[in-house]
């Protein structure tokens, strides 16, 4: 049996970076799917693997904490476990290391399992018993429950999008980091230069598809936290905080 | 003295494949920046080099072939040599090879140097003139002469965008990969169920920087190609053609 923590290793190439020269948070939050996604493979309850069940996992929140941002040239390990498995959610963590070994950062997701044809939620321990086998207790991952990301009245923030080729998956549905590269492309360049995201929680509630005309809601809730409510119609898709430091 | 062509080996994470599980084109022109970038940067005339001189190398125009896209998980190697120098020019060529250790494809770029204050082009042969010890002359790339994009008096493909941060390279100018990536999603996802795009050409005219809203006018010019002119108001600010099989 495999270690329940995987550890992946990235080189960060320059195509990743922003003007500041370091990753950006969709590319951390690429690198977040990415080991889960191996992590879930090599352990027998990948993508492939269970899509043989009809079943798929589905991104329902996500929350990240960085400290530092990993630079241009640098590599870069990622850490992924098991924290916990309900039955309809489960739980993973991930560190982030930077290449001289210190911690810059942690990630905590909650993913529920579908019914590829219904698109409902199934039972994931009578489904899969054997994932608690992988659950790590001894591990930490100091980062705050999931808060509730409440519906925004907000201004838009008059940047509509409509989904396309570039915004869509291996699923046909829309990529998960690419909802937050258009929440993060909201906000105005100055910004960059003076601060980072420390901190950013999404919470996914529709999916987006091909063609989908969304819009972008905004509301500045302290002087570094910001709310952006990404809807179709009249409905949330998804929600997300953004704290700036 | 390193070898003149330089040679770099990529693995093709899940992130960078579209639905039909291969890297998209906008991912191979991302490697072929990144390694013109390391292959430079390694034999003295990089980025950061050549900035000590107040110069910066501005990519003007970039033709790609490819006959078979890398898969996700997959391993890819790409070549790339100085093939000539001239007064205010040089050519890099790219030849892409699979896991396997088949040629999949070949690209060629035109750059130019330019006066970082001025934003003029600098004589290169005056400038370096030890660049042409780099010209490898034994290698072929068997690739077709830039041709000329005319104009287009297209249908606008209703697709205009305003440049945001996530279109922002190190440079603070707009990403040579970015208009690629826009230009790409003005097709509409039918069309990468059936073909895939065989050839991409793209000349770059002029500079997009945070906040210009760029228009999109495309035009069909036989079943197979079309032409996309990317503007600035009545200014084009780069030009490409798409040739899909």
């Amino acid at each position: 049996m495999l270690t329940k923590v995987g550890s992946f290793q990235f080189h960060i190439e320059s195509y990743v970076c922003d003007f500041t020269e370091k990753a950006t948070i969709s590319v951390m939050c690429n690198f977040i799917l990415d080991t889960a996604s191996i992590h879930a493979q090599q352990r027998g309850f990948g993508y492939e693997q269970i899509s043989k069940d009809n079943v798929a996992w589905v991104l329902s929140r996500l929350s990240v904490e960085i400290t530092e941002y990993p630079g241009q040239n640098q590599y870069f390990t990622v850490e992924t476990w098991v924290e916990n498995v309900s039955r309809f959610f489960t739980q993973r963590c991930f560190c982030f290391i930077n290449q001289s070994g210190k911690v810059i950062g942690y990630a905590r997701s909650i993913w529920a399992a579908i019914d590829i044809k219904t698109r409902r939620p199934i039972d994931i321990q009578i489904w899969r018993p054997d994932l608690a086998d992988y659950i790590v207790e001894e591990k930490v991952c100091p980062i705050e429950k999931l808060a509730k990301i409440p519906p925004i009245d907000g201004i838009e923030a008059n940047m509509g999008y409509t989904v396309r080729y570039s915004d869509i998956d291996i699923n046909k549905h829309m990529n998960s980091v690419k909802y937050i590269e258009h929440v993060i492309n909201t906000f105005d360049l100055s910004i960059f230069k003076e601060k980072f995201i420390s901190k950013f929680e999404i919470v996914y509630l529709a999916e987006g598809s091909f063609g989908d005309k969304l819009k972008l809601y905004k509301t500045q809730v302290s002087e570094s936290e910001f709310l952006v409510d990404t809807k179709k119609g009249e409905e949330s898709v998804c929600r997300s905080r953004i704290i700036w430091k």
